[in-house]
């Protein structure tokens, strides 16, 4: 099988671990009869440098065509000051409109070699392996009305619109119920109908949903109190899914319990078919770009689940995930994942101690 | 001082621990030459039961014309299932919109006594307080539109309407500064400015309002990074301010970093001279009630800060307040916060070692 792989490096960091995701996927492609060809884009505050725009219409089309867009991290203080529709994120929100990536997929797990690293207490966190489904195009993050309005008194007024359809949550919903098949068959969706006219809508479709598939267990929770549960005993969690903005919030707070974001993937999906991004949860982390400091491990998890959901290559998947373990097991770390008795390595022999196992 | 107190006991534990303040708001009053004229008023479930309204219009005419609130806890499965307007909740709302109660501030702090009740590491939290202000009248909470609209083809769409005005950021910035005077000096605002125009609205007149503070130092970061950094680091945070969503969500989770939400109060303010509302953090725990069980001293601190916030007796609040620490002190518990070595108490009993020390 041959694959084509846009790769969209960005900014920072993105380049070098980028370098180490693309030898990963090079070295197991025979193992596993594939052929990738990759093509890199511009994407984010480097975009914007050689092309006045973060993300460049070359670069959306040519991850249009491609069967997978593996993305490291954009953004940096540099380009902070521009004006919003020019900033590195636009390229994120961008490629989900463009690519209609409605599904994000965000993993938080607890890796046994690394449970220090999390600021909660070992028993607090032990086994916690939750999977956050953000819903990626809609809510207020695309929502219209929007802007900032002056009024007849000259008073002005900024304006987001939450909302979202039954289509829209439907669709989200069935990913979300089909995830949890695959896992611990427990749902938690995460709402605030008892504020939110959008939240009763989404609750409502939900759980109509939920007719549909008994054998995953439904509940409902409100935001809030989501966000203390995530503290407060995370172990309940099996697959979280909620609207766009309070999966930002949630997925993020999720990735911490871990302590080490500097090891997770995600993936946003669109329609059945339809190219995928797959990327780090974490940034562009510029003070430590270039200097062979980065973590390479959420960007090569990254293309692994870009084989898993992405191509459909599981058993490629699998096999870079172990590998990954395997790395950890022999105690090889970033300094970001750092402990005492472990090796610290840099960014490019992380990834020959990857290649090596 | 004559001070006209309106209580609101509602549902579930709230008559139990609102007795337990009451009788310490006695017990103080003469060593403060404070005299208190309590009247109690239904809200809640119990005033749906009673009314047929959640928020009977003498309840909220009772509060208007006292000098303070004090409510307990609404809500319990009792009600879920009744049309929106009609929950238990919408006590709180409308008390907030009647009232124009634009200012929440939560704060949450480790007390030394309970710190392993923390789940999070004691190195982490270890000194933590934090005050969360909330914009309480305005965002998305209130915003119009909203409702569940049909398009042409029969497609139901929820939205809901996430909106601030120039004075509505203005003066809960100014109560965020001015509290950070009183603290650590250090304000860290929290939005979505990446991606919402409500946002960028909200940066600009913080960061214009600050010119004004040039000794508070003023910070401002994305909602998802604010809960990824409460996990991470929360000892960088003194005051946190944020709008009506993100400041429900924060609040939460910055109050379950305490891991003993059954200690925690808060207070809602109007503008100055208008009464305040007070009431603690948790909920109204119906599976408890009646049992003698409750924790009241969240209940008991929120009647100190009644004194602080609401009536400018501050010496009457620290007073209580070091009760509450000499109790704790002697090893005194309720089975919420309970230790092993600790001494549990019911509710009653509880109260009643407040009114000895
Ligand atoms: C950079 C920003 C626009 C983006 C978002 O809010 O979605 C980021 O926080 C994320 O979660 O991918
Ligand atoms: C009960 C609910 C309406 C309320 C809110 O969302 O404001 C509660 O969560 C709170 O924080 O006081």
């Amino acid at each position: 099988k041959n694959y084509k792989i846009t790769l969209l490096s960005g900014d920072g960091i993105g380049p070098e671990i980028m370098q180490v995701a693309v030898s990963v996927l090079q070295a197991i492609a025979p193992k596993f009869n594939l052929t990738f060809a990759f093509e890199a884009a511009l994407a984010g505050g480097s975009a914007f440098d050689a092309t006045g725009h973060p993300l460049p219409a070359e670069t959306l089309a040519l991850c249009q065509s491609s069967d997978a867009v593996l993305l490291a991290a954009v953004g940096g203080e540099k380009w902070d000051t521009l004006p919003s529709h020019l900033r590195p994120e636009q390229a994120l929100l961008g490629l989900r409109a463009g690519l209609g990536l409605f599904a994000n997929l965000r993993p938080a797990k607890i890796l046994p070699q690394l449970i220090d690293a999390s600021t909660l207490k070992r028993e607090v966190i032990e086994g916690v392996d939750i999977l956050v489904v953000r819903e990626l195009t809609g809510g207020i993050y695309f929502g219209l009305p929007k802007g900032i309005f002056t009024d007849e008194n000259g008073v002005r007024r900024g304006v987001n619109t939450m909302a979202y359809t039954e289509p829209e949550v439907d669709r989200i919903g069935r990913v979300a119920f089909e995830s949890a098949r695959k896992r611990q068959s427990t749902l938690c969706s995460v709402d605030k109908a008892n504020v939110l006219d959008v939240s009763q809508l989404w609750r409502e479709r939900i759980t109509k949903l939920g007719a549909e598939y008994p054998d995953v267990k439904l509940s409902h929770m409100y935001v809030d109190n989501a966000a203390m549960q995530l503290l407060r005993y995370p172990k309940q969690f099996d697959v979280i899914v909620t609207g766009n903005l309070f999966g930002d919030i949630l997925s993020d707070a999720a990735a911490m319990l871990t302590g080490s974001i500097g090891m997770l993937p995600s993936a946003s999906l669109g329609e059945p078919g339809k190219p995928g991004v797959f990327e780090p949860v974490h940034g562009s982390a510029p003070d430590i770009a270039g200097k062979d400091l980065a973590n390479p491990l959420a960007q090569v998890l990254s293309a692994a689940m870009m084989l898993r959901y992405g191509l459909n290559e599981s058993a490629a998947a699998d096999y870079i995930e172990q590998a990954v373990t395997k790395v950890l097991d022999s105690g090889k770390r970033t300094g970001d994942i750092m402990a005492s008795g472990c090796e610290q390595l840099g960014c490019k022999a992380m990834g020959e101690a990857l290649l090596a196992a």
